[in-house]
């Protein structure tokens, strides 16, 4: 796929029902696309960031995210990537959060802003704000080369995911997450935690991702069929651990927006502190569990709640050895993607909430009550 | 109130239908308990923490939070106190995330670790992680004072709630909360934060709190009309901004746990970029509004979704300017009551809760598919 052709197909819908559906299909070309530089180099360069990129990510000793809705939860998962590759302490903030609210500034850190526009108000305030907190170093990652937050900060990654026309997020959302992987593996390279082996493994993995991608879009008939229970409901709980509990999020959001099914996620782990007493027939339970033995013990929270009729419906791993039981359903990933395995999982979850909406005969695109950008505080 | 008479009163109801609204009615008593040592002396002291805290929490230059549940929320209403007034960062973590979590240790951080029963499960085993990555600055806040939790922490403060029978926690929450401030407040003093008269001035909020709780509580009967309007709805929006997004979560949870409504918080600004599609005349909002201006905010937001019947339910401060208007209802605070506001502001959604699940005829006290305390992973 090259990026002309993206470009040329953008405002078109093709074979496509809705811009959602044709944008989540877009995802592997807009991934090849904003990791071109990357994936057809034989090593990472932290100029990729922009020219003084190199001299400003070395130094820097946090990083701090600013970020709203869909572009909030890439940091999130971000955060995970951040602490776990690089060692370097990571703290995401909801923009309109963050702006108010009267945080403890540390000059060493990098400001990390995120908004597909560029023009989202709550993230440019936010940016402004960490700068008369006398924050030096600020990045902008934007899927629009012109906006006000990428001419308002030092460094920058533009996403080439091509023009995004859903309200819903999506093709905008995997670019982010590809890129704040790129910036983990230049932060990490840049501190001595990458051996030379590590970063060829990653940059392999990195142009592998596409193909990843295009196949687990070949799950949409399974994933359809799900839909149809969900279109039925008014409800549904998302679990994930660890850096899918943000794909969980994502997912939910997701539902929320154009099914105006009331999805909400949590932490797993938290369920049984509250959420469990929401479950019913009517609150279908959806997992991301890439990992085994988390799926066990949230098979063993939810087995008091099947009597009541509570199903589990299970992204599971491409190597998970679980198996379907009565109220467990299980849909398999395509390949097992390690560190990269979020940008996977965020398809499924991605799918069944569009085919969720198709069920129901919503406005797919423009969701009631949605703009595509919140230039609004 | 003596915490004699709270002892032997605690495993009787007397005058209320459920030991979860005697709870709630014991909240004047408890943090009166709870501040004893500390509203009758003439200055704040560090050993109310421990015989060694003084020394340790001059050290320490950062605070990192575990906790779950109604816990974890006391420690995101603390992350505001602790880094607005002390100015040391705060970083709360949900426990079971936690010590899954390849995070940054910092071994000059001091972890707190808060639970009612010192036996979660997910609690005590991030406190055992976070040793293994080298913390050495622990403490403890905690209802029991046998609990292993206690046990294994260096410094430690108990809350003076007596025993809470009811399973949706209450009474731990408030005492928590005024615990976590008198930590804020100790951090600040060593840091040569705190003027003595600003030291004078928050004592005597704290003395002034009991009361205050119960004039807040003097509100039941407005909240009781309004919970007949939730009893019979599936959804419900809590919407907070700042210190009052957390007590926003807070009043989600309690919802949830006891009236199975499906309630979620989010914080105000988060509003536009996708909950607000849910929202219609099924998802009545909840503000925790002390603030006028997001008032407004808010207002201006759900104008567009008045037309559909969308209604808010503003809790207000004791001196807002905000009026009623169509869909716009308001309960207006009885006390300004500035730093602690979250500990008055939680005592209405209680009450809401409470109310709600009294329609709806559910069991109160014991919430189906929960138990009190989560001593199993």
């Amino acid at each position: 796929v090259h990026l002309s052709q993206l470009n040329a197909d953008a405002v078109e819908l093709g074979q496509y029902r809705h811009f959602m559906q044709k944008e989540i299909f877009e995802q592997p070309g807009a991934v090849a696309a904003t990791l071109e530089m990357v994936t057809g180099a034989p090593s990472l360069s932290a100029q990729l960031f922009g020219v003084e990129a190199q001299e400003v990510l070395a130094r820097v000793n946090a990083v701090t995210i600013v970020a709203c809705g869909t572009s909030f939860h890439a940091g999130l998962v971000a955060r995970y990537w951040i602490e776990g590759v690089a060692r370097i302490p990571c703290n995401p903030e909801i923009a309109s959060e963050y702006r108010y609210r009267d945080s403890v500034p540390n000059p060493d850190a990098l400001v990390v802003a995120i908004s597909q526009s560029g023009e989202t108000a709550d993230t440019l305030a936010a940016l402004a704000h960490a700068k008369t907190l006398g924050h030096r170093h600020t990045l902008s990652i934007c899927n629009v080369p012109e906006s006000a937050l990428v001419r308002q900060s030092d460094l920058r990654f533009l996403t080439r995911a091509g023009p995004e026309i859903g309200v819903a997020s999506t093709k905008a959302f995997t670019t982010q997450l590809a890129t704040l992987f790129l910036l983990t593996l230049v932060l990490a390279k840049l501190r001595g935690r990458l051996t030379p082996e590590e970063e060829k493994r990653h940059i392999a993995a990195l142009r592998h991702l596409p193909s990843a991608l295009s196949r687990v879009l070949a799950l949409e008939p399974q994933i359809a069929e799900w839909s149809q229970k969900f279109a039925e409901k008014e409800h549904a709980l998302f679990l994930g651990r660890g850096v899918h509990y943000p794909i969980a999020m994502e997912g939910a959001l997701k539902l929320k927006e154009i099914s105006y099914i009331h999805a909400e996620a949590y932490p797993a782990g938290e369920l049984k502190h509250g959420p469990l007493a929401l479950v019913d027939r009517n609150m279908p339970v959806v997992a991301v569990a890439p990992n085994d033995a988390l799926l066990e013990k949230l098979k063993a929270n939810l087995q008091e709640v099947r009597a009541r009729g509570g199903e589990l419906y299970v992204f599971a791993d491409a190597d998970s050895q679980i198996q379907e039981t009565e109220g467990v359903h299980i849909i398999k990933m395509t390949d097992h993607a390690g560190l990269l395995s979020p940008i996977l999982h965020v398809i499924p979850l991605q799918l069944l909430a569009y085919h969720a909406a198709l069920q129901k005969g919503t406005d797919v695109d423009k969701p009631r009550n949605l703009a595509k950008s919140v230039t609004v505080e």
